[in-house]
C-alpha cells in the first residue's frame, strides 16, 4: 500500500475520532486532514487525561471538534451515523490508575466502547470501526515475540478492560456484521503526547525529565526489553487498518522490529535531549506487581495483511519528538 | 472429601451468598444452614430474575435476608467484612437478554463483581471469594470435552462479561492475595429455579411446559450434545470450592460425565412428567447466532483437586425436580 493509495482512499471520507484531541487521536487527525477527509474529533478533555486543544491548533478550522464524552449516549447517537469510519481511541490508558480506580476504567473502557458499538449497531451498521487495543492485553507474556493468538495474562484492570472492549468488537462483528478490527497498539511515543505526568507514555515523560535536567528513574537493572513505535508509524497503521475490509473481527499487533532494553532507551533520551541523567532505583511495589518483563511484538500479521512496516528509527523519532517539545513546550507543561 | 468433613468445615462459619434467593444461591443456602453456618443472603429480587423468597421459606428464620443490590457499594461495605466466605452467585444469566440489553449485563456482571472485589480488597482481604463462572465463557468450543485451559469464544455479551468478572478475580488474587476461585458452572436444573420464562434454565422451562401439557420446542434436529448437572451436585461443588485453599486464582469446570442430545433430554422430560410433547421447529434467528453446538465439559481438574463427582443421574434429578414443582407449583408460576 503506498502513500498515494492511502491519500485517495481517505479523500472526502467522513471520519470520527474518539479521543481526537489526545496523542494518537490528534496525530491521526492531522494525517486525515492532510488527505482531505472530513474529520470530527470527539474528546471529553478530562483533566489528567491526554486531550489538549493545542494538539490540533494548526488544523482547527478544518476539523469539527465536539467536546463531549463517549459515555454520553445521545452524542454518540448524533455523531456516529454521520461518519463512515469510527476510530475509537478514547480511553483510560494508565496501568497504575486502572488499579487505583478500576470502576472509572470500566466506565470509560468498557461502557464507553459498548455504547459506541450499540450506536453503530442500531444507527449506523455500515460504519467501519477501528479499535485501539493495546499490548497491555497480553500482560506478562509467556514467550516473546508475542503473536495475536497468544494467551492473555493481563496484569492490571486496564488490560482486562481493553480485552473486554475488543471482545465486544469481535462479537458485534460476528452477530451484526459490523466491519471492525483491533490494532493492539505497542508502546508509542512522539509529538502531541501529554507531558503532565508519567502515568502512561513513560518515554515521553522521560523526555520531559531530561529536558528539565532531572534524573530519569530506571527501576531495577533496566534490562527488560521494550518495543517502541513512533507515533507517525502508528498513525499509518490506523489508516491502513481502516482500508482493510478483508479482515473482520481480527486483532493485529503493532511492533518495531527493534526491541531495546529499557536502560538503553533512557540512555538514548539523555543523549538526544543533551541533558538529564539516569538514576537506577529499586522497583516500587505498585510497579513491580504489574511489571510485564520483556515485551517484543510479532507484527507479521499486520505486515502481511496491509503492507505496514514501521519506518522511523528510535533515534529519528526521539529527535523529532524532542524538537517538537522544545518548540511547543509551553503548551504541554508549566515551568 | 466426605460429607462429615464438609459439615464440620462449615459449622459456625459466616457465609454471604449474593443472589441468595435465586436458584443456585438458595439451594446453597439450604445446604449451609443444614451444616450450621451463619448465612446471609443478599438478593435484589429484580423482576424477571431468579430471586424468589419462597426458595428459602423453610429456613427463613435461620438466615439473614438482605434485599438489596450488589451494585450498592454501601451495602457491600457493610456486609462483606462480616463474612468469611463470599459466594458470588448473583448475576444476569440470560444469553439472549445480554444481547438485548448489554449495558445492564455489564452493570450487573462486571460492575457488580468489581464492587464486591473492591469491598473485599479494602475491607476484608481475608474473606474467601467463590465466583460462579459459566460454561458460557467458552461459547462455541473448538473441541470437546472442554478443559479449563481451552480458548474462550463467547457467543454473547453474557459470556464476555462473566469472563471479565473471572479475570477480575484472578487479578485481585494475584495482586492483593485474595483467596478466590471460579467454578465454571455447567447447565444446571432442579428445584427452586425460576419458572416464569425460558430465557435461562431451559430444562426447567421445559419441565413447566410439559407439566402444562404444552409442546416443547426443539430447534433443528436437536442432536447437539448437552451436559447437565442437577443442582445438588452443583451445591456440593460450591461447598468443596470454598474449602479448597490449595488453588488460588484458578478456574474449575463442572460437568456431568454423561452428555445427552438435546432431543433425548426433552424426551426424558416428557417421559418423567408424564405429559407434554416435542415440537421440532427451525432455529429462530436470534438463537441460531448464539448457538454453541456440542458442549461437553472435562471436569477432571475439580475431581482431582477436591474429590467432587456428580452423583445424581439425569432421570433421578428430573424426578426430584418434577416432584418439587408439582408440590410447590403455585409459588413459581401463576396458572
Amino acid at each position: 500500500m503506498n502513500e498515494k493509495e492511502i491519500g485517495r482512499f481517505y479523500y472526502g471520507k467522513r471520519v470520527l475520532i474518539t479521543g481526537g484531541l489526545g496523542f494518537l487521536g490528534s496525530n491521526l487527525a492531522h494525517a486525515l486532514v492532510e488527505r482531505g477527509s472530513h474529520v470530527t474529533l470527539l474528546d471529553s478533555l478530562l483533566p489528567q487525561f491526554g486531550g489538549n486543544p493545542f494538539n490540533v491548533a494548526t488544523i482547527k478550522d478544518r476539523v469539527a471538534i465536539v467536546v463531549d464524552d463517549i459515555r454520553n449516549e445521545s452524542i454518540l447517537k448524533t455523531l456516529i451515523p454521520e461518519h463512515q469510519f469510527i476510530f475509537h481511541i478514547a480511553g483510560q490508558a494508565s496501568h497504575v490508575d486502572s488499579l487505583a480506580d478500576p470502576l472509572l476504567d470500566m466506565d470509560i473502557n468498557c461502557r464507553g466502547t459498548l455504547l459506541i458499538l450499540e450506536a453503530i449497531r442500531h444507527g449506523s451498521p455500515k460504519s467501519q470501526f477501528i479499535y485501539a487495543g493495546t499490548r497491555g492485553q497480553y500482560g506478562k507474556p509467556n514467550k516473546t515475540p508475542v503473536s495475536e493468538s497468544d494467551a492473555m495474562n493481563p496484569t492490571d484492570i486496564y488490560g482486562i478492560h481493553k480485552t473486554t472492549g475488543e471482545n465486544y468488537l469481535f462479537l458485534y462483528s460476528k452477530l451484526y456484521g459490523i466491519q471492525g478490527i483491533s490494532l493492539r497498539v505497542n508502546n508509542t511515543y512522539g509529538p502531541r503526547h501529554q507531558m503532565k505526568h508519567g502515568n502512561y507514555g513513560i518515554l515521553n515523560w522521560f523526555i520531559r525529565l531530561a529536558m528539565e535536567g532531572k534524573p530519569i528513574p530506571v527501576f531495577g537493572d533496566g534490562n527488560q526489553l521494550r518495543d517502541y513505535n513512533y507515533v507517525d508509524d502508528v498513525t499509518e497503521a490506523f489508516l491502513l487498518a481502516g482500508m482493510n475490509t478483508k479482515s473482520v473481527a481480527e486483532p493485529f499487533n503493532l511492533g518495531s522490529g527493534h526491541p531495546v532494553t529499557f536502560l538503553d532507551l533512557c540512555k538514548s533520551v539523555v543523549r538526544i535531549v543533551g541533558q538529564g541523567k539516569i538514576d537506577q532505583v529499586p522497583w516500587p511495589k505498585e510497579r513491580a506487581t504489574i511489571e510485564t518483563g520483556d515485551y517484543i511484538a510479532n507484527f507479521s500479521k499486520l505486515r502481511d495483511t496491509t503492507g505496514w512496516e514501521p519506518k522511523i528509527t528510535l533515534d529519528d523519532g526521539l529527535m523529532r519528538t524532542v524538537t517538537f517539545f522544545e518548540k511547543y513546550r509551553d503548551h504541554y507543561w508549566s515551568p
